[in-house]
């Protein structure tokens, strides 16, 4: 494959195994969406179009309805971005799924988990909490629609260089993918949890220690979470406008290492000091 | 990360499973040599330079003796070949590694398994059959080396560029990946078996069965199989020289489709009508 002249590569690779990020007996479909759909939020947190993919799958067998049933999940997300599959791997063995993904941004505009600084608005697309809350209650469909088909913020994400200082896609929770950001940009934050936009779901339970855990640590949602300079907020205002997609200020990058949520009166409810042994 | 101007992306990926491509308990060193080796093998195979790589891994648990192991052998092998590791996955599984390799060409000068012309030769780097004998008898080291231990041959790929008109690297056996030739090319081949070269250690059993078996049906070699013009025998022969690499005409590419492996005498000892539906 030809890489569009004057601009980089960025690649992902994510891999998925059944029994730790998919239950046995998952609907092959929404499981062939999902596993691309993971794929393109990290070349959406990178700032890239997205181009090809390659998927190497180990199959316990060759079960015509559980492929088609994945293909399509597979084929109807890479179409709507523009995607080929250009190669693979197949070959027997539990079920693992491992797609890499490639895309192309502008030489020297992918965005990354570097370049945070003290002073930036902390923003994050979408809500917050869904998956994390349909794994636990799987009987709320439409929480279990933002676990089993998110949705890559592709369009966010291209649109998001030359305006982001920092971004991350929401994959392992706020708190840890937060704690990414603020390592490899070596700052600290100060985030404050009544802003944080939650997954409508939310509202239908009523146990604060649940949604915090859903809200904080909750992973799986896929949204983009970003920091951007003060000077740049009616930008991505009307980018927000733009898109159809909420985008929301939840707190502000500061120079002092760690990080802090604190509540509606300023009440710290969770903190790290540093992040250089994040597990 | 760039691709050079001028430069096309060649990329592979390459799903090893314990159990199907690995024994339970195999050695990590050899392992981690031999994942990176069988992508950088199909590198050779696509005439390209290696340049990157990425490693997706499932882990039963966190082993620091396998994993100090597994490094050593696939940093041995990247740094002997300029392959710096840039990103990939860890996780808690069955142990599954896949690794996606990504290397560059000369903008249309990659080789493919499309190309092969009626009147080529069929040539064979190194000797074949050696991975396949140690599979079947552990006790031999030198065929064990072959089968742990392959040596991707990157520097011929390279020179291979505007020589070969179709190339591939014998990773499932002779006439399976032979066939894959024929198949995408559209032509059939003439092989004389007694042509082949025949890793030493064949010399050691008296079991012509076995031996043909082994040569032409065992994979897990990572020579590099190609075709080429008559007209430029001597500058392949040449190669050989300057490489220090054995590479030897089988054969030649002939127009009727299907495959023919010929003794001796010009008596069939194999063949296949046509690979339209090779599995």
């Amino acid at each position: 494959v030809r890489v569009r002249p004057g601009h980089e590569l960025v690649v992902t690779t994510d891999l998925l195994i059944e029994g730790r990020h998919f239950r046995r007996g998952a609907d092959p479909r929404a499981l062939g969406h999902k596993a691309l759909a993971v794929n393109l939020s990290d070349l959406a947190a990178g700032g890239a179009t997205p181009r090809w993919a390659m998927l190497a799958i180990a199959l316990p067998r060759a079960d015509a309805t559980w492929l088609r049933g994945f293909s399509t999940g597979f084929f109807a997300l890479a179409r709507r971005h523009g995607v080929d599959l250009i190669g693979g791997d197949t070959t027997r063995g539990p079920l693992a799924i491992d797609i890499t993904a490639f895309g192309e941004a502008p030489a020297g505009q992918a965005l990354s988990r570097a370049g945070a600084r003290a002073g930036d608005d902390i923003w994050v697309s979408g809500a917050l909490g869904g998956a994390a809350l349909a794994l636990r209650r799987p009987q709320l469909k439409a929480a279990s629609r933002r676990l089993h088909r998110p949705e890559p913020r592709v369009a966010l994400g291209q649109r998001l260089r030359g305006l982001a200082h920092a971004c991350i896609d929401v994959s392992d929770g706020l708190a840890s993918d937060l704690g990414h950001i603020l390592e490899r940009s070596r700052v600290g934050a100060l985030v404050h949890y009544e802003a944080i936009p939650k997954d409508a779901s939310l509202r239908e339970i009523k146990n604060s220690s649940l949604e915090r855990r859903c809200v904080l640590s909750g992973g799986d949602d896929y949204e983009l979470l970003f920091t951007a300079a003060r000077a740049v907020r009616s930008r991505v205002e009307s980018l927000s406008r733009k898109l159809h997609l909420p985008l929301t200020r939840i707190g502000e990058i500061v120079a002092r290492r760690g990080a802090t949520v604190v509540d509606g009166e300023g009440r710290p409810i969770w903190f790290r000091h540093g992040y250089d042994h994040f597990a």
